[in-house]
Order: structure tokens, then sequence, then C-alpha cells
């Protein structure tokens, strides 16, 4: 299994709207990809490692896919559309991660 | 929900050994905390969002709690024995992430 994160570091002057991630450009992201994605998970940022310090990041998505293969051929196409979509929630230009799931 | 992630940044010289996190670190973590832990994932880096370009993570491990206050109690007594094992598997610093699950 393939996880692909996509990480918003934190930062001063950093926005990200929770809600519209949440409710429209994950399911847009979603709808796009079709059944290549086995599974979407959202986690918002609290702190760091360290009492009452910040998140390194705002929000973190994440997407799992059967094969790095599956990944490319489904997100590729639409990349341009999603990518688009990326200033109606933040300014933040986003960290990309591809991962084997191990456990 | 509750996800503390624990990142291991990418670089060069930077080295992590998977076999060990996979089969005595996050076994030795999870029998520290005990019952306060409701999951664990463990994810490998294979490379980032642009095609053959390098992971900006070797590595990353998540820990799921039904609370903050649950992470803060079985963690903090343990802290010190679990960061004095890190060298026994990689050289790298990690970045630490407290996050709610939305998703």
């Amino acid at each position: 299994m393939i996880k692909v994160s996509v990480l918003y570091p934190n930062g001063e002057g950093k926005t990200f709207d929770m809600d519209y991630y949440c409710n429209t450009h994950v399911p847009m992201v979603a709808g796009l990809l079709g059944d290549s994605v086995k599974g979407a998970t959202v986690e918002n940022g609290l702190g760091g490692g360290e009492p009452d310090s910040p998140a390194p990041f705002a929000a973190m998505g994440n997407l799992y896919f059967d094969s790095v293969e599956a990944f490319e051929n489904s997100f590729g196409p639409n990349t341009e559309q999603i990518m688009a979509d990326l200033p109606n929630f933040t300014n933040i230009e986003p960290t990309i991660q591809v991962s084997e799931v191990m456990i």
C-alpha cells in the first residue's frame, strides 16, 4: 500500500481553511481520482513535541493507493485541476511525500 | 482522536534502519505506553511529489490516542527511555507533530 502525504508547513502569515479542505477539496480530489483511492485521512495541527510549542504543520492530508503507478496514473491527469483549488483554502505551498506503508 | 506523528527529515548522510524501527523500536514504545495507544502506523519514504525526486522524510511513525492528555500522561514518564533508543536506528533528529484527526 502507498500513502501520499500532503503536508502544509506552518508559519507566520500562513492560513488554512480546514472546513473548505474537508468538505470541498478532499471530496473533489477523491471524486477526480475515483476507485484508485483506497482511503483518505485529514489531520489538523495542534502542536509540536514540546508543551505549548506550535504545530510544524497546519494540516496534513493523506491518500492511499495500491501502488505508485496507481497514484501516478490517477493523479497525473488531474494535477492541474487539483492544484488550481489550493488558493481557495490556503496560501501554503505543500510538501508532498510518497511512502510505502510498513505497519 | 489525536495523532502524534514522528517525522524523520531526509538529507545527505542521514541514516534510518527501518527493520530495527518496525521490529524493535515501535513495539518497545507501544509496550511502554500500554493501553493509551489506540493504533500505530509506520511509513517508509519513497519519493517526493515530482517524479524521481527524493522523499522529504526518510520515515514517518504515527501513534493514535484518545486525547492530548492521554498522550502526555503516557508518553511523558517514558520520554527519556524512548529518546535513548533513537541512536540505535537513526542519526536524524525527528520533527514531532500533534494533530487532531478530522477524517
